[in-house]
């Protein structure tokens, strides 16, 4: 499929979704809260259907820890002359990790470098509700 | 300011801000309709205070030309070895372009190649009611 602007857009499966979300590391959340609309970029991990970002008690994103149903969260790539691209988005809800092995998994090994534990962490879960996303390609 | 992930943080000046949008041209939009929490990327211009991008009538972004008071746009940068970035987020209302001038405009001039016009599209307008952004570097 291609539009007015000479693009083509290939829609991805579920799991060439997942799988593109495991080659990066940053994203942005979105959700609505008492003071309106959020979007906040977060360093995340991927872990099967599941996003993983780690916050400091006192930040907004720290309130998606008592449970949120309604959090998309998006992450891109687009190379540095716009020639390619993708873009991946999950909906679903939100979570606290209280799992202390599962805690300990992801401040080993999230990249690009392990997350180092802070006392007033929050590691926050979304769990994959919908993803969808798109290969762009300009021509 | 570091936090325990050795990344240090500079928030951004207002214009600062702004200058950083105008090197690039992906970003995200993120507001709620009827179908909840939507975030949907998007080509962007920035002019001014105002985010502009362009979509095809009969897509969930279209909606915003009917005025949307809560609508929060993104965009980042971070290099491959993700050691430096930047992320800026604009939150204001929307509202549908129809000054033929300033579309005109806009289908010129758009980077990275100009928006081939279509029939069917509408040109949204994020007015920028906040901005705010980060420097990151990682050590």
């Amino acid at each position: 499929m291609t539009d007015a602007t000479r693009s083509s857009f290939t829609a991805l499966s579920e799991q060439e979704c997942r799988d593109l979300l495991g080659t990066t590391t940053v994203g942005r959340v979105a959700f609505v809260n008492d003071e309106g609309q959020q979007l906040l970029p977060v360093n995340f991990a991927v872990r099967g259907h599941d996003i993983y970002f780690r916050t400091t008690a006192d930040s907004v994103l720290a309130e998606l820890g008592e449970g949120h149903d309604d959090v998309a969260f998006g992450a891109d790539f687009h190379d540095d002359t716009y020639q390619r691209g993708w873009n991946v988005t999950v909906v679903g809800s939100s979570d606290r990790v209280d799992d202390p092995a599962l805690i300990s998994e992801l401040l080993a090994t999230a990249r690009p470098r392990p997350w180092a534990p802070g006392e007033r962490d929050v590691i926050i879960v979304i769990h994959e509700r919908r993803i969808g996303g798109r290969r762009v390609r300009q021509h």
